[in-house]
């Protein structure tokens, strides 16, 4: 079974290391497959970066239905694009957010969302309330560390993150962590173990709950609001992104 | 790795019949043990058979931690007891209106619920508010069958929920059918099938999702809300409940 | 008329204490009749504690219907076993939880809750919600007192319950305390002086709204959500407490 | 003890009913006074009546004050210049609507508010969203008759009643009605005979309330919101109602 | 095309301010008219203040729709008599907070609220509660300044407005801020040249928003809710006020 | 002042039509400036569509500021991209359904919103629950209706959506109409008279809102969530987009 993780920034090792940690939790009959898109922005931080990376990761939920992907995973903490991936894709589509939201309900009464700039919370807190979380997410707090600065060594990022995970528990009455962004999927282990809390990464939380919708025969409802788009031409740049009408 | 399933009433066919529903979609190393308590009503249909059913239903919560349970799935759409059972149990405990909602949300923008006797609407309500599934959750509806009838093959009850289920493709706008009784399972693939739209079932649902947890080094968080219960004496019948502060 | 109060812990203490509470305000012609279960957890400071004492205060509901009682007060500030209560007796059944709140936003624009232990926030809160007061409840706040300490003189208790609700009336814009356990019946009348705002109590304000609803012929609607639980066996140790039906 | 019911509009006869309903369920240390002002519309059917209608309330509520009332009753569903009252009076206030919201609250999951013209159904939404009892109140339901037809025994307006809380039972999932006007507190008692459900009328449960609260010794907080109004002029046909900071 | 701006104070000086302000910003065929009451409070700040004020209030929309006007400002941040005045007026009616949220959400992603007597933050409450701003008004600040002070030059208002305008931008994590008081017209573009960020003011964006609303040809539908007042008598000083029934 | 109105769709005879709807109601300052992209979809009617089409729309906001536009209305009744365009634009966006729902809740206490396709009733549920008007929204009533058949005369498209308004008006409790679909918008005139309630478009509203907020002073915040995006690459066909930083 083919799951295809989509990264939607242009960063190649952050793809590997979201790659290599969506790996290590997949089932043995699953074959991870973490790309990123040709086209977009080099790290998503903020509303005009997550609707021009959308086209990118429509064009790769496109290659993965024509590879036969079971499942497709949204892998920045934004879900940007999701609506419209379910719209195309017959497989079932998940963003990380969503991901570690819902099973971070499951663990805990109240989680904390410990993220990177604060210009990115008013994603998170669109998406807290469009889900349904607003009283199990009780606070949305920023490290102020850019995204790609994740990757280096020598950032002090983990640590950043790990002593705002520590006053999240303190002060906001929570009971897990929840990691706002797919660049922190390696730091999850590490962190869990230093603060004796579940910490939920959406990556690999994405790919459990796509395994288990296929296992359970569950796909997206084509009856109503996700219908696949209606055939229609696209001008210019877009032309060749103009749907079928039969996908 | 084990997983209990509980069917917190103490009918044994339904029991069985959730037993089968769940070892059908468990992965190779998952081993399914789906028991009823020794005490408790024959089946759950209302505030006070959920109220009583949940003693009988943390005794099994207790057998299984000592069983080594690596997750407990609370089976009874209610979710009875699942608080009280996340403090003893050092596994995750899910329940199975909650894993169906959860599932549900990941492949529709909205669902119905439909489910046995109209008495227990009020209790899905409850369930629904608390998850934060007001907006996703279209309608709750039954098909006044008691649990029970449920196992009887000439009760019409299949051809009922059916009808139901149609009914609520057609006016509720929803995408996705919840169905609302752990009892039943066994109907989840024929409906789909008929339907053609995704049928959640939360025995199934709930394993999956306790799969997941267990290969993401996720369980319920001690800190905070789910601490285990203090070391107290319990009076009377009760005495044997008593919590030893240590679980 | 006979309003029985069950105090669902088995502290006979408390039981006193709370009864000499709900005498003090008792009309004329109401005899108070305070009991605690024959079963059940010393004290209640979870939901464990509460899940396995609703047994016996379901037990003690049954009794006071065959004592012919004219209402029932659920004394323990989570409101365990509400409903199920309500499922099964003719006469009305208050919680306390439920009768301070109520009456706090009749007398205030906004309330906090002070309360024993951090770890019952989470029941008040999920209360909060149900009852609809999550706008007139301000602040939950924990004094971190064990239940049982509320009896011991020299615990200090008093004073660090006194110093919670001057924090909460600088800090909130609360105009009324809300006590969040029926163990702190006693100091209610204290406190109002000591604070200048009004002090609810659960305990109390039950018995009046009992009396009031008693003297405009209100009881709990038979009708839909609330109807007696239909008749059923139950097995093993519940046994005796299957429904006749006919309640 | 003195409890003052202002008819908030000059209907004698409709105040002398309201009086009688009043005095029907007072305790027996209860004195009830009926008043309405000397001034403002004959009836209260829109925002515009309610907003002329206060002032002539608030005369009352300062009257009662002097004649030291121990609580006041705005006997117009309504709850017109409920803010303004608790204010001015030392003695707590209390409204129609949300006597009888509250006490409904108590008896069932959902009521039914049964009321008179269409265009007042928006006033009592408007309470039933600042009131928190948004899920509770399933429907709001006009009959379409004048509040004055009410008063006349020819109008055959209690049987368009009777049949519109009919309707409201089978449709809304309902357990109980709340009567939306106070001019019908002479028609509960036969209402609650034909329909075997509770029927809360807001009239008397505001008198029981305000017996309640003075036995519990809460009056309204003084504490903020509701803080006496700052002494300052007022012009005009206004001057007398000044306040003089003292209230 | 005539505006008519209504401050329901009786403070000439502000009315003075006020009018200044919503001249300046005015379109060339835009008459400014603003007036007071002859009757009614020197200022508002609490429910006691608003309520008396309305009548005065009325009075003035009923003036303003002999004159032709083609809209009316309420110009006080409490929004009083708003409903009423939609039903009396065939031109359209806009209260400043109303106008100044509004606005401010098509800037920002949050506001904070800067207003003046903590005493009246209540009144903004319920206001952004009706209005559905709930998520967008991150705060609701007060300065402790009486409204009559703002128009003291020597009162150091503006500097205490400007520091809590920091505090907001600081702490609420808001992108605006909107101005809590009607008469702090005047310092809106002081402080938005201070602060760097949109500073709304009520005043000025009822006036566009009115301006708008004309061009557009919509004004307050008389369909359902806001139908004109039924005709009928009031009695005694209200007596001028019947509606005619056909205004 | 130059007011740029952006279809995001690439129809030329709706852009022109919109673009005569929005000259219409311009003030004599303003020149509309009415464009759709090069790129992108014919018409916009679901999730895939508006995600596509939101790259061309930000492309034309970025022209826009080069040629010193003072306000941008995003002409798609799905408000694509707005969050995006209001970080890379100095002068304020406005979206037509944002315009419509604020201006409709000023002249009705609730409105309907009648528009095309029933699949695209989800995107603007979305929106109310994002914007706040969850309550004032009382329906959204889809025609079915393809959105470039209400450029087609002989389509019977008015008659369809006049019969849809009179069935909200008959059964929605609302006020007024809001057209759900910019393609609507020459009809709004026609539709008010024959309706006889407010029917609030959004373009033309949206013109209103920022010839407003130009005089006021007023444009998006760059304090905070709408900060300028972070210089960084943008790769492959999306190069050209990348953002300078200094937007």
């Amino acid at each position: 079974m083919l799951i295809r993780v989509i990264n939607p920034n242009t960063s190649a090792p952050m793809t590997a290391a979201i790659g290599a940690a969506a790996a290590r939790v997949a089932a043995p009959g699953t074959r991870i497959d973490c790309v990123s898109p040709a086209m977009g922005p080099a790290s998503i931080e903020g509303h005009y970066d997550e609707a021009i990376a959308t086209v990118g990761l429509l064009e790769e939920i496109r290659a993965g239905e024509l590879l036969g992907a079971a499942g497709h995973v949204v892998a920045c903490f934004g879900d940007p694009g999701l609506d419209a991936a379910r719209e195309i894709a017959r497989a079932p589509v998940i963003g990380v957010a969503e991901a570690a939201m819902h099973l971070a309900t499951l663990v805990a009464t109240g989680f904390s969302v410990v993220t990177t700039l604060e210009r990115t919370c008013i994603i998170t807190e669109h998406l807290v309330h469009n889900y349904g979380f607003t009283r199990q997410c009780r606070a949305i707090r920023a490290c102020e560390i850019a995204v790609l600065e994740l990757e280096h060594p020598g950032s002090g990022a983990y640590e950043r993150i790990e002593d705002e995970c520590r006053r999240a528990l303190r002060e906001d009455r929570s009971g897990a962590i929840v990691l706002g962004c797919a660049g922190m999927a390696e730091l999850r282990d590490r962190l869990q173990a230093a603060l004796g809390v579940p910490v939920v990464e959406g990556v690999t939380a994405a790919v459990k709950l796509l395994e288990g919708l296929a296992a359970l025969g569950l796909a997206t409802s084509r009856h109503g609001d996700y219908a696949a788009p209606l055939a229609k031409p696209y001008a210019g740049l877009m032309a060749r992104f103009a749907p079928g009408g039969s996908s």
